[in-house]
């Protein structure tokens, strides 16, 4: 029987492979699409820098641990493009199935623990996850923002797309933050980096 | 005059750099050197799921937070590998003047909250501190021992170093996990991927 430390290790171990999974945005300096772990890196600090801007009061280390977690799935469930309907349907069931199988290589209780993180920001219906799920929308925007674009042209994304997947998740965590991911799109428009 | 969100978004626009400051040490499935950002990504969960081996009770969400700053300077100073003694040297200076540039993007608040937590974990006077050094430092030591000691061979480090180098600060945070990187020396060392 393994003990204690040996489980929690290979859980350690094997979610290194999140840093080979690829999202479809890019770096800020556009040299390189982002990986799914320096991704969390990046979320979990926006929660510390712009945690006043939630609506709602919220535990910001919690955040942050949601934001690190978040994505663990897809190392078996793959990154799912936001604007790609066929796939996201299909997500829900290999992501459960992934949280069963890499989550389940910790001992039970931290186990349990990191799988409810995980749950509660699937479910948004608390004031941190509803936090989470806006920073975890505004980074990809930011970085579409900046490299003129690419990923939005790349996958013949429309305004009303980046509109209608983004508005009602940003603005239910941060009414301040939407109003900033407008300016972004608005200006992505009028250079031309997003179809109207 | 730049209001506070744009500074912040200035933050957190210039540390995405990080993701492409590349350390010595390569992913476990020795594909590529990490960077910077994913490492402070994997420190940080590793915090969550060590945090019972601390010597010491801890605040596991202070941890957390400093794991993931505690690299940011390396933009500006490069990350200095552990066994380069001459580097180790003048390292220190050019990372004060690094936290002084990039901490010093946010608002004066957090500027100075950031930069303080920065500091903790280089002078290594809390807790928090020795036990986020230990696990900084327990990283990088399964990274080697499961690439065959790529790091070690490359830049012909022995033995003697690694205990040199790492023993006093992991066992500072966490004896435990110290009698766990000894086994993983150990064990490098009979499998000839390190030097006696």
């Amino acid at each position: 029987m393994k003990n204690r430390l040996d489980l929690q290790m290979q859980f350690l171990i094997e979610i290194d492979r999140l840093k080979s999974v690829l999202r479809r945005t890019r770096l800020f300096d556009n040299s390189r699409q982002e990986n799914v772990a320096e991704h969390g890196w990046h979320v979990a600090i926006m929660a510390m820098a712009l945690a006043e801007y939630s609506n709602e009061p919220i535990d910001v280390n919690k955040v942050v641990r949601m934001a690190l977690v978040h994505d663990i799935v897809e190392i078996d469930a793959g990154d799912t493009f936001l604007y790609d309907e066929a796939a996201g349907q299909v997500k829900e069931e290999a992501e459960r199935r992934a949280a069963e199988r890499i989550f389940g290589l910790l001992p039970l209780d931290q186990a349990r623990e990191i799988r409810s993180l995980w749950e509660e920001f699937e479910a948004r219906n608390t004031p941190e996850a509803r936090f989470a799920a806006a920073i975890d929308r505004l980074e990809p925007m930011l970085q579409n923002a900046l490299t003129a674009g690419h990923a939005w042209k790349e996958h013949n994304v429309r305004k009303s797309q980046v509109l209608g997947k983004n508005r009602p998740i940003v603005e239910a965590g941060s009414r301040e933050l939407w109003r900033f991911a407008e300016g972004l799109i608005e200006n992505a428009v009028r250079e031309g980096h997003l179809r109207e």
